[in-house]
């Protein structure tokens, strides 16, 4: 390289360490008068905003929360939850959001192993906190919402950046379907880079109105209360989260945005009476929504944008852009199409699907699976005090996400199963998610899930377990028939059992025990 | 800091250097079957543009072009110069798009002081280009963009990011109003940034089509080329650029974006017989634009935005954003809120109005003058060998920017002047800007320019140098009452010069000239 162009070292003014805190500096006065949050009949500007996350983090600096402490929130979302965001991250302390619907020892191992020096609780959860603590043997010190206002009566202190974008900002467990809950490290750049990114690949406007429902407890709401201060975004929360109050928030807000698991898409197309005046996007993401749901939502003037992500990715790193060429297929084929996880977000340096053992992508065949490996600034800094699963993850120059996809050959990337709920039947790879996708197309099902059962010949086979819909009726041999009128022989299910689904307490089905029950049905022949 | 939280390095996985590659390494995937690029009724996919790009790289390469490596370019808009500005870095070289207006002078100082090892050049330019190698007394390599089209044929070479996301990226000469230009060095990681923040401040959509206006020899286009990749927009490219041959570009391909001078918008204005049939939006820079441009753009549906940049923030870093309160004002009322240069894009850490002496922020009330003082990711890695000047407009943590300007009460800054432009009358600061915009609301003006002349009693006094439109007349005494019925009286002309103007080589007036001139006319009494 020629010399001259190295002479010139970083200045204060020309390197400034990236971190979504300068987003809420900028939106403080650049968004002053617009409204930044609406919760109970209470809305807040950015101004108002601002002052207020820098009176609370000074007021937890008058506690003594600092650089790299954990402070821990137990409470749904709600403005509050959102302005600590930046109150504890601009202290260089690590925010740690909880899953209120985990069991009260999940959360005291939670807490423990996050080190956590003060718990910010909602009131309604201190009996399950107080249980937490029982777990636990020891209480950490509580900070309950009900004195939060006090917080931010504070004198604010100003803005400070992170020294290192590297900083640590939150700390996410996952969900632990294979054991213990790990936590992962996200940090500034990161938080900076998705919230941009997000922007760019959802095509933020100025002042999106954003209908708050992703749970801040799953990767921060996808990073979305960082993006929505870079477009001075206006954030509608709800103290009762139902699809009629959801609906009815729609519609009186006139909410653009928000985001979604397919379970709460589905709830809200069965519950809308008419379509939305205008349209709204909604990025979905947690599970492939079932194409029927997609159906129903265009119908109601959502544009649906299926998304793909890991908690160790911060959220969604991959979209279902969607193609005009689309619009001249039926609307099944449109469903099926946003059923893919597509391509990669602009901050998403590399998606690819490889071949593990030979390293190599998989053809572009739609047929062929690999693991999805991931590459880029939205991916953990690693998982917290857990050194050896963080270099299980990060191995050859990548992530490894454990879920099994394929290659569309528009280099659309289709999610096929965790690679562990994989069904192998006669050497041929069977992904339990498309059995559940033909399932979901029969009106009597609720809830479907594949998982494998010892077959004599095949290894394995498909079982399907069913909920139905109340009052509706079915039998294994019709469900078995109409499978195999959508899909391939092989694929349908040889065993359907019938009867309530067990779930966790954020409502996945947790097939490990579904696998266990169809291997206690004994070998099939 | 707690210690587990430093424990986790970084991991090829998850730090990635930021760099503008990256966006067309994604849209070569994501935006495949998009058009990328349209010149002479050629139109280039992003496919297309991505294996392009890679091949002009790999045939470069075979040239011995490499790390740290200068190759200029002398050329005006185009394919092939937007292609360099992916395939040079690409390499690790540095790309030098030089002003194809300029002198033979002062572009064989520009071709020795960047050390270019190449210079690709359009055929057209030759002669200048010989002229600049006379000046030079020595030739350089030489490549003409007749011959581009082999190099696309050359078989591409793979992505590869630069080790280091602040290594040299472009190297852009300022215009040199007050002595020799100046290299401005440009990194990866700021132009990543820039493209970024300018997809999330300007809205941009999904697919924008954008006309090619801003010359790529101005901040690399305003970095627009990095932008345009960022959302798969299709960029349009004329051969010939004129009023008409702009509009008609807007009305073939249904441009939705693009950005320009506002001497262009003036004259897209005067040649305009319609409204656009659907709204344009418009970025212009460089100089205020007179309100009465703005009144005349919003009647033919485009959306103006004046935004504020240097050459050294890689262009815009604020922006004029509208605000809905705006709507309730008369055309003129509006017009003139728009002639500020606004607020903080989102890519800019802080843009300040600093009294200089004290370091302090000036007062929010529009009136009071500091200068304009930036720190952020988008402000240049330093002058090309010239540590001296580097060091001059670094100071106390901030680029200074050499602009004088004012903050509204909406925090809105407006530029009030070169610094060395503003005029001093009886200790009053006037700002030359201001009288202009008063100038320009005369039907009878073309082109005006006010600067000091001395004074006897209040040291300096406004002088106006003006140009008649053809066919019009008028005189001192009426310019100066019109200029009195609009302005503080202090503020008025004292003295009215009529005739052409002097201008550069690339359009801007030459207030050196008429300061010489206005010092000529002796002191006013």
């Amino acid at each position: 390289m020629h010399a001259h162009f190295d002479a010139a070292p970083w200045h204060p003014a020309n390197h400034v360490a990236l971190s979504p805190l300068s987003f809420l500096k900028r939106a403080e006065t650049v968004y002053a008068q617009r409204p930044a949050t609406t919760c109970d009949g209470i809305s807040r500007s950015w101004s108002e905003i601002g002052t207020r996350c820098r009176a609370v983090a000074a007021a937890l600096s008058a506690r003594g929360i600092g650089l790299g402490d954990t402070v821990s929130v137990l409470a749904p979302n709600g403005p509050e939850l959102f302005e600590l965001h930046y109150a504890v991250p601009l202290l260089g302390a690590v925010l740690n959001t909880v899953n209120t619907r985990l069991e009260a020892e999940t959360i005291a191992y939670i807490l423990d192993h996050a080190d956590a020096v003060l718990v910010i609780v909602d009131p309604a959860l201190l009996p399950l906190l107080d249980q937490a603590f029982a777990h636990l043997g020891r209480r950490l010190p509580v900070l309950g919402l009900d004195s939060y206002e006090a917080l931010a009566a504070h004198p604010p202190m100003g803005w400070a950046l992170p020294a290192d974008e590297g900083q640590a900002l939150a700390l996410n467990y996952t969900s632990g379907t294979s054991g213990r809950p790990k936590g992962v490290i996200y940090h500034h750049r990161g938080a900076y880079l998705m919230a941009m990114g997000t922007v760019a690949g959802w095509s933020l406007p100025q002042h999106p109105t954003y209908l708050s429902v992703v749970p801040m407890f799953h990767c921060n709401g996808w990073n979305h209360p960082w993006a929505m201060a870079v477009v001075g975004g206006h954030m509608i929360f709800l103290r009762e989260v139902t699809p009629a109050t959801l609906l009815g928030a729609i519609a009186r807000h006139g909410v653009s945005h928000f985001g979604a698991a397919p379970i709460v898409l589905q709830m809200l197309c069965e519950e809308a009476a008419a379509p939305f005046a205008t349209p709204v996007k909604v990025l979905t993401a947690g599970a492939p929504p079932p194409p029927s749901v997609l159906e129903k939502a265009a119908r109601l003037n959502m544009e649906v944008m299926q998304v793909y992500g890991l908690t160790e990715t911060y959220g969604h790193i991959s979209q279902c852009l969607w193609q005009e060429a689309w619009e001249a297929l039926s609307p099944e084929g449109r469903a099926d199409h946003q059923a893919r996880q597509g391509l990669a977000f602009p901050m998403a340096e590399e998606i690819r699907v490889l071949d593990r053992s030979s390293g190599q992508d998989v053809p572009q065949d739609g047929l062929t699976q690999g693991e999805i490996a991931v590459r880029g600034n939205t991916v953990m800094k690693g998982y917290y005090k857990d050194p050896a699963s963080t270099s299980e993850a990060f191995q050859d120059g990548w992530f490894w996400s454990g879920d099994a996809a394929v290659v569309h050959p528009d280099g659309y990337i289709q999610i096929r199963d965790r690679l562990k709920d994989v069904i192998i039947s006669g050497g041929e790879n069977i992904s339990s998610v498309e059995v559940e996708a033909a399932l979901y197309r029969h009106p009597a099902i609720q809830t479907a899930a594949v998982v494998a059962r010892p077959h004599a010949r095949w290894g394995e086979s498909p079982c399907a377990f069913i909920e139905l819909r109340d009052g509706m009726a079915t039998s294994e041999a019709e469900i078995i028939a109409f499978c195999r009128d959508r899909i391939a022989h092989f694929k349908a299910p040889k065993t359907v059992i019938f009867g309530p689904l067990p779930k966790t307490a954020t409502g996945k089905i947790q097939k490990y025990l579904l696998r266990q029950a169809a291997r206690a049905l004994g070998e099939q022949t």
